[in-house]
């Protein structure tokens, strides 16, 4: 029932993921407005339809209007994964409410303090995206969020994104472990001296779609910044194209026959393709698609999760765990010995 | 002497700007080597070399390098600016020893405790900038510091850029007054409660390149994020456009017909236009240049510097600091009649 297109595009979206992946679909919402949806398309459907009153809408307060509206689609749909009724949640609606709602019924994974929004990035070569993370949850962090942030995406990319050696960066200003900020310098420590993640260094703005870093760390506030940015950058860039290549007869003749590649252009540069973002760190599956996700993102967002499940990313995340506790004690064994 | 390219570039667009600028270029740095720049391309020339020893690098600490080269060429260029034989300073050094060399020798104007780099960005409008600061000068600020930004964001957005009522918006994660963390919260009562701020609300990163704001201000680490990836993403765009275009025979023809379009694009998108950043907040003009900056970029430094030395910016500034401690007057008078 959240985001700017529900319930129709989400049901689309929905439908064609039941039909193309093999997955078993539970709508959360109102069913009258659910049953009119799938009517526009068919009327025989295999979607099961789990009924929920009430919707956090964009501007309320997260953990005030959750406790107000007890049966909100996107509390019945975290209970859903609770129950074991549903391996992953999608939501398009507000991702503060989601996030709260996931904390609420789902709980953290052990080791972790701050679940965080994973967000992929294309990048400079073709095929090869980058996981920012956090893009939104935490705006105030302390080093070791960014630690188990950098973790986590480790563990993300190598077992959902099938990448042997993921290399993990930190957003910074400069390339130098004494540049940054109070946080970024004492991350830059912290992410150096873990052995359980491959770090390379920092990540300079310029760096973060070069290709080089399958995974970079920061803090929520710098990453949802460049997160809406770069959404909105691929929009400015594709306006002036779109405003400067038709100019003059020339223009007009070539932009005409450049139209198919034209539309591959905005393809690659289309975020819809990415489906949404992934909350890492609480004990659940959840994708947080875009509040404007029409179908095809949905669609992509269904995907993104049923990938994450198919490949166990949350045993993967307690396995970590447990590799984190008995490294840290192997250090204090070791300690001990120097001692 | 600073820069990737100096003094070769520094000198080619220093003589464009003595040509065309109609002003009084000083060169600061080895006689010879500059001599030699020169050399090439006049045998008679009205530039003045102004010798100096040694230079900052750019992996050596700034102050620590200052004070070991006392006649490094950005203090010379400084100290140039001090005794008045020099109206304005431009560098493609090493931008903290900029910085640095600016306070030490220069000093800061009254009512600012830190300067902060402004930088132009372009927009979605055409011919339409916004001037982002700090874009790295400051990587932990305090409330107080943002607010001054904005003074300054102000009256340079009014005196040099010539915009009559300019909007000024706080880099932030969500548009409420309640949204972003603990640093933009404070910073947005601080800008909404002072009469001085023409502040319309806080721009989150999708609008930055909206052309709805004049004057963003945010700290000087999520500022020089946003600063490098925005350079960097112009460059990823082209490329994608320059391997998806001329795909296929078509995409071969109508690349061949929009050469001229395709060279008007990245046109639009090139930094080298803008010349360099600004250091506001010093007692001083100077142009902060791109450590890559070659001739059309110094060129533009230059007119930049000029600009700001007509438009007499730093009696605005200084001009701004008494309506402030007026302004201050004038609440605290009210507060007391009304205690």
């Amino acid at each position: 029932m959240g985001g700017d297109y529900a319930p129709d595009e989400i049901v689309t979206g929905a439908l064609r993921a039941k039909e193309e992946l093999d997955v078993h679909i539970l709508l959360v919402g109102d069913p009258d407005r659910i049953e009119e949806s799938i009517g526009k398309h068919t009327q025989s459907h295999q979607l099961e339809i789990v009924p929920s009153e009430g919707v956090i809408s964009m501007n309320e307060e997260p953990l005030v209007a959750l406790r107000r509206k007890k049966n909100a689609s996107i509390s019945v749909a975290m209970n859903l994964v609770k129950e074991n009724r549903a391996d992953a949640v999608v939501s398009a609606g507000h991702s503060g409410a989601a996030m709260a709602a996931a904390l609420l019924r789902l709980g953290r994974l052990p080791g972790i303090d701050r679940p965080a929004i994973g967000a992929m990035f294309p990048t400079l070569m073709a095929d090869k995206s980058v996981l920012i993370l956090d893009v939104g949850a935490n705006v105030d962090c302390r080093p070791q969020f960014l630690e188990q942030f950098a973790l986590m995406g480790t563990v993300y990319s190598q077992y959902v994104l099938g990448i042997d050696q993921p290399k993990v960066g930190l957003l910074n200003i400069g390339e130098e472990s004494c540049k940054g900020n109070d946080l970024a310098i004492r991350t830059h420590q912290l992410l150096d001296e873990n052995p359980l993640i491959p770090f390379i260094g920092n990540a300079e703005g310029r760096d973060v779609l070069s290709g080089q870093y399958d995974v970079i760390v920061c803090d929520g506030f710098a990453g949802n910044v460049l997160l809406k940015f770069a959404e909105a950058v691929g929009s400015v860039m594709l306006q002036i194209v779109r405003e400067e290549l038709p100019q003059g007869l020339h223009g007009q003749i070539g932009t005409a026959i450049l139209k198919p590649n034209l539309r591959r252009i905005k393809q690659r540069l289309d975020h819809a393709e990415h489906g949404g973002a992934l909350l890492l760190g609480v004990a659940g599956v959840c994708i947080i698609s875009h509040g404007s996700a029409q179908a095809p993102t949905i669609f992509n967002a269904v995907r993104l999760g049923k990938e994450a499940v198919d490949n166990r990313v949350l045993d993967r995340l307690r396995g970590q765990y447990q590799k984190t506790v008995a490294n840290l004690g192997t250090v204090s064994a070791n300690q001990e010995s120097e001692g």
